[in-house]
């Protein structure tokens, strides 16, 4: 057997609160329990808790719905305070039928609602906007594991999205430093001798996609470790997960 | 830490003919190298090995392309023995646009060429398509491991799919067996005693996402183990990856 990868949830830390350094705290948090980081390893975050750090939190009761929110909201049976709140963050809407509000944010992710929601925010009517610039956000929290643990782990920022044609949802990258986010087989060989066709991994999306799996949703488990991604993290802090958005020109669904 | 999950890749397996007993080769794969599974694992096949193992496998020089396939070959710049398979597997045309050919296949699947492709198929000109029905091949291949080793791990059978508005290809569950493949938490409750909202995790999606990241595309290495996921592991077959297939009348973009 060869190749192997470990993934394991940080416990143990603190409900995240504005100004949080989350670098820091998962440096500390992993120290308590033995655990250590490499240069090797990936540290996957989850948005919600880079939104609490960094303020993103919004109170419905302070959102004053205008025109076109409240007649969206409407047609689609939500929120019109949400809605506004959606629309505010967002540069495009993709589809608004049935209960379902996709749009493009003004970071460039296509999403549902924005990738605004209420799950895990203390308090009544509080919801969590995405990081402005998740990118941003990983490089901070990998400068901050460094200067606490003199390593360099690649930094991942994940949230879930839904996906057309499937049911249910999938952690993707929405921000990253130090990872390579896809690993281009183009034009390299396979065992045969022919050339690999169209395959692009990305990477950056199946390293959020494999931390879920360790963290439960009612759980204080905002942080995992994945060990054995070498052969993609690296010492620069690369394109970042924007490297994951595909451009509008090469794009059938929009 | 907690919730640890560990990942490894199958070596050793000897290139698959079609007729092979794919759970049996894994199981006395894992066996030379000292390994073993238990009932909480998840072993994930590549969908390619399956093909092989199902005698899936094409030769574009026996296909004679209608005049459908003719014309949209030569709209899309694909060759047109290609497009003319990808008509005969599926059942509806999605998109059809500058060189991309996004279909729904026979079995539900929407995906680019019906899936089918030539990466690691030995031969020229010789393609895979996918397995008639991948949920059925993840419980014969359950099956086999359950004869050859007494034990009964959940089989994935993933294959790389691309996603609108994203870049690169994450690998997705195409068939299963044992494996709870969402993990649906609406109604239940986040620490703050909120009911969650939306939150069905697409965990057979994330367990192929996940095994991919140990596998190289040039490699020799179509299985991959999953220690760790007692928490989705179930007795009996359950729904398949099928579950993971969004109903056309929830589906915003066919």
């Amino acid at each position: 057997m060869s190749g192997a990868l470990e993934i394991v949830a940080v416990d143990g830390l603190a409900e995240v609160t504005p100004g949080a350094r989350l670098g820091e705290l998962i440096v500390a948090a992993l120290r308590d329990r033995g655990g250590d980081l490499t240069s090797s390893d990936a540290v996957v975050v989850s948005q919600k808790a880079v939104s609490k750090a960094e303020g993103r939190i919004r109170d419905l009761a302070e959102v004053e719905p205008g025109a076109r929110a409240r007649e969206l909201a409407r047609r689609l049976g939500k929120d019109a305070r949400l809605v506004e709140l959606i629309l505010s963050e967002s540069r495009a809407v993709i589809r608004a039928e049935r209960d379902v509000l996709i749009v493009e944010t003004h970071g460039g992710w296509i999403c549902a609602n924005a990738g605004i929601d209420a799950s895990n925010v203390p308090g009544d009517d509080r919801v969590a906007l995405l990081p402005e610039d998740a990118d941003r956000s990983a490089r901070r929290i990998r400068r901050e594991i460094r200067a606490a643990s003199n390593c360099s782990p690649a930094v991942v920022i994940a949230d879930s999205f839904g996906r057309p044609w499937r049911v249910g949802q999938s952690d993707v990258a929405i921000g990253g430093a130090g990872l390579d986010p896809l690993d281009d087989w183009r034009g390299r060989r396979d065992r045969a001798g022919r050339e690999l066709s169209a395959t692009v991994v990305a990477v950056a999306d199946e390293v959020a996609a494999a931390a879920d799996l360790v963290r439960r949703k009612d759980s204080a488990q905002p942080a995992c470790v994945i060990r054995g991604l070498e052969r993609h993290v690296i010492a620069d802090d690369g394109p970042g997960a924007r490297a994951m958005q595909r451009p509008a020109g090469e794009d059938l669904f929009r």
